[in-house]
């Protein structure tokens, strides 16, 4: 039996976006449902508890949207705030749990390197996931606060010498500690995949938060027998403030133009109205 | 008349601490109550309708604590929510007008450059308020949205590659443009003073909107005969948000370490109970 309802996404920002993308390439017949937090960006500098009360009212909006199953795109809500969704009538996925497979099953070396925003590395979800799946390993973490502003300024080319630089400090400690593989734990990081390829050097894996878990909902949505078949799939965007750069970063990170964008107002969506 | 009451000071988050800086500087027996909306940071990127809703809140907050002078210390509040202040009950201060006054009174060839945040710019309270001033003027604006997080992280030595390079990017066409004053239109740029003093040359004078506003704030106080005389004077120090990088940041930009900083809920100054 198939089931044609919208999955939906949501992020603190724009940066989702890579992970619809990767989640539109591995399930092609699927609609989707994306809501933007874009007058709250960015969660990675919030306290905890403003994150989870954010991240509560994102999943009403896309309850109310009649999704049938919520991905947060989000490395921070799903570091911070994945108790958030253990009241949902709908299945839910984060971006941290998978990505932490995908890279336990890559490491021959057991050195696993963590990048991403304050908040997600400060909280350590992803290093204490990977523990758990392999003790033996040893997590080196570091936070990248330029990386998002990097991207949504256009500066990501693979020889722009400001991402260089930049990337080359960030990434010291990676370097450092001889990691085979590294997280990219925020969802703008894929932009800069080249730049961080360059300084990494190619014997590294790189892990991209949106490709783990596209295939990881893909395969939940199979054994659940809730793939769509819809022919004419749609895409429908919201967002909570509609800022002036938003046709550009929207088209640096989606990598096609959003032509149809509709604003929400997230604080109504308050409490826990649709969690039955 | 002395009025030993404190002076309210807000910003959309902690750029505004190098405003308060130049205002002790040049007031030192004021007291004062600085408001960060750090919960809600940036303002630049948000709607102007959004942004004005929040300078709302933000002066009723200063409002409850008896201040006897607002000054809104944040180029994007100043430039697109003035009118937030035609019905407060005390004397309101920006930071864009009294720079647009000193940039004016400074040039001699009548260029002038004005840098800022992207809604600032787009905004073009600068460039109109230097028309009105002088006609004659040709003026050359650019956004520096990567500036700020440079300063936040700590990357603002005037040799530093990164910020040189991202410096010369932004200030290409004011050196083309052959400006001879240059409004830094954010709190935060101050702290680049040096590298974009190398970047502009030492013929170019670089006008820093806390430390005109200072002047203009000290001159109304005398002409209304407000200026305190108090001995221990005191400042306060309060937050929509305590964040982790509060500590490095506020020192970075306020010059000295902060001890005491309280937590708002700022959601709750709104309406305009306050002002009759």
């Amino acid at each position: 039996m198939a089931d044609n309802r919208p999955i939906g996404v949501f992020d603190s920002g724009l940066g989702g976006l890579t992970v619809l993308k990767e989640l539109e390439k591995v399930l092609p017949k699927e609609s989707f449902v994306y809501f933007g937090d874009t007058g709250r960006v960015p969660y990675g500098s919030r306290s905890n508890e403003t994150i989870i009360s954010y991240a509560r009212q994102d999943e009403n909006f896309l309850l109310s949207k009649g999704v049938k199953y919520i991905v947060a795109a989000c490395g921070t809500v799903s570091a911070v705030a994945a108790d958030t969704a253990k009241d949902l009538p709908v299945p839910f996925m984060g971006v941290v749990e998978n990505s932490v497979k995908a890279a336990v099953a890559a490491t021959k070396n057991n050195r696993i390197g963590v990048i991403g925003t304050s908040a997600t590395i400060n909280n350590g979800a992803h290093k204490r996931k990977i523990l758990e799946l392999l003790p033996t390993a040893t997590v080196t973490t570091a936070d990248c606060p330029l990386f998002v502003p990097l991207v949504e300024e256009g500066f990501s080319a693979e020889d722009d010498i400001v991402v260089l630089e930049v990337a080359r400090r960030y990434l010291a400690p990676m370097v450092e500690a001889g990691v085979d593989t590294l997280i990219l734990g925020c969802t703008h990081y894929p932009i800069l995949l080249g730049a961080i390829k360059k300084i990494m050097g190619q014997g590294v894996t790189l892990i991209n938060m949106g490709n783990s878990t596209a295939l990881a909902v893909k395969e939940e949505l199979k054994a659940l027998n809730m793939i769509s078949e819809e022919e004419s799939a749609t895409k429908e965007f919201y967002v909570s403030d509609i800022t002036a750069g938003f046709a550009k970063v929207s088209e640096i990170l989606l990598g096609e133009k959003i032509c149809d964008v509709n604003l929400v107002d997230i604080n109504k969506y308050e409490g826990s109205s649709n969690r039955d």
